[in-house]
């Protein structure tokens, strides 16, 4: 068990979401279960409250920040589900929040975030831009700094999505989870190994966003190009530095899909299912239906999300053009 | 209390379903509540199996046919849903089945069908040609005629809904229920009387195919023209015998709802609560956000079925054009 987090600290966790977050439920299909070759949990956070995991690890940083300091305010950065997270969160408290985003932030999102209370600011278009603006900001107005994966407080919420998921279907033998930067592979890692040792755990990047797969067969963490596949949520350019330590200690295998792999996924969620799940979302579905995990057992599957608008589910789903 | 079918007969019905069925989640939403006015309880249908409640009465019918009928095998009549969970419930029971359909059938819809193992049937485009044609077959070849909503065991079977929904959230002040036929409403209004003898049961139907609502006017079952609503599951002509005499004794009120009020309904759906919903499964909800029902308390919301295809569901919610 690594020491930065425990299952402890996700109990603890849990026990400040419980009136805040909605206990998401499990999601089963036949149909699909054929198609995987596996008994499939489908753990639905695309059902949570501003659409995705995020406001878990949010709300349990939040929450904890001294008196005075969340008199001040919060700042975070993200271009996705994070800021919607951490603004919600933030209005729940009462907490002023920032958020720093790309300037070429999707006008929805936006306004999704702004809808909340959050203040925008806008700085350049990548992640480390962003980070670096909210670093000089909080220096500056004495902001707490939220960050979206590499805090364990973040860790210990996202790890309350294993927890209700193996409360509801204690007899799982694997677990699948997306991986970006870590936070919510790392979090439920610490607390499924806790309670299952025996339990296969699987995570999935994109196929051009796997700076966690070659991090691990590194030794090291990795810092890959700047990936571009459509799990937006996903593009984490090198992975954190605690999510690293527990994912190297825990996590049994990192599998990556293609962007025609998640397509499929997405629909067959949708025609199956009758979810709406985003790209990043979809991940895991993605590799068992491409048979990228051997498993014709009992598999617990993290949804992730499900932020995408019905045009652009409709457009990312339409047949190729010209073949 | 009707003498139709009682409480009773629902819970039986619910055990003989317990290992069949899914225990559909409820779905709650605060932008949702927040818009509607209310606290709603979204009861997902949609996410049942073979997507949408049928399987429920259609299974609580079948297995209740003597041996020697179900070796014989079954004969439905149906352009929707009720194939589906026809097919679906008969290939669980290794009951052979045979589904007459308009010759109008959508491919996909047909092959959905074929998919659980049903022989299909087609006879003119009319639910009184299918009707017709599924009578003549069933004397033809001694097969069991499984109607869409006028039998005791059908309507028991969808009053499961009801059952499971009040199993979750006993506090509910008001059920709101889609109305095509009238077998969920009925079977959902005998479980909600008996065990909440003051709630408020409201039905909801498309403007023009409001034929439940004339006939409570009238006082009697009254032929409404064919309907050409986007809510196909709910283009009935004229409620049931049975079913109406229910509906009469128990239903508080039936309001009505535009297809631009449908389509709100079902793109509010996508976006905030991730669910996909099909035209009739968002009735209920397009009541509520239309303001048509008065409701400022908990509130259920029966989501019926989800099967609309991602294509179907993009051109239904376009923006209209040259307006």
């Amino acid at each position: 068990m690594p020491a930065v987090i425990s299952e402890v600290d996700i109990q603890r966790a849990a026990a400040r979401l419980a009136a805040v977050v909605h206990r998401t439920p499990i999601v089963r299909s036949r149909s699909l279960d054929a198609m995987a070759g596996a008994e499939l949990f489908l753990k639905t956070e695309n059902l949570q409250r501003a659409g995705a995991f995020k406001i878990r690890g949010a709300y349990n940083k939040i929450v904890q920040l001294p008196v005075a300091a969340r008199r001040r305010g919060i700042i975070s950065y993200s271009s996705g589900n994070h800021a919607q997270g951490v603004a919600l969160a933030a209005s729940l408290l009462d907490v002023p929040a920032t958020i720093v985003v790309p300037t070429t932030i999707v006008a929805a999102k936006r306004a999704a975030t702004e809808a909340y209370g959050a203040r925008i600011v806008e700085a350049g278009t990548t992640s480390a831009d962003r980070h670096q603006r909210a670093e000089e900001l909080a220096a500056e107005h004495g902001w707490s700094l939220v960050r979206p994966y590499d805090d364990p407080a973040i860790m210990a919420g996202q790890g309350t999505v294993a927890l209700e998921l193996l409360g509801d279907v204690p007899f799982l033998d694997t677990l699948v989870v997306p991986v970006g930067g870590g936070g919510l592979m790392a979090g439920c890692a610490v607390l499924a190994r806790a309670r299952r040792p025996s339990m296969r755990i699987v995570g999935v990047e994109p196929r051009d966003a796997d700076d966690t797969r070659r991090s691990l067969e590194a030794g090291r963490r990795v810092e890959i190009p700047p990936p571009t596949t459509i799990a937006d949520g996903l593009r984490a350019v090198v992975p954190g530095e605690l999510t690293f330590e527990i994912i190297r200690e825990l996590v049994d295998e990192i599998v990556v899909v293609s962007d025609d792999e998640i397509r499929h996924a997405m629909r067959t969620l949708f025609e199956f299912t009758k979810l709406v799940v985003e790209p990043s979302g979809a991940v895991g579905v993605a590799a068992l239906l491409a048979g990228r995990i051997a498993s014709a057992a009992a598999t617990g599957v993290i949804l992730s999300g499900g932020n995408v608008a019905l045009e652009a589910l409709a457009r990312l789903l339409a047949p190729p053009r010209g073949g």
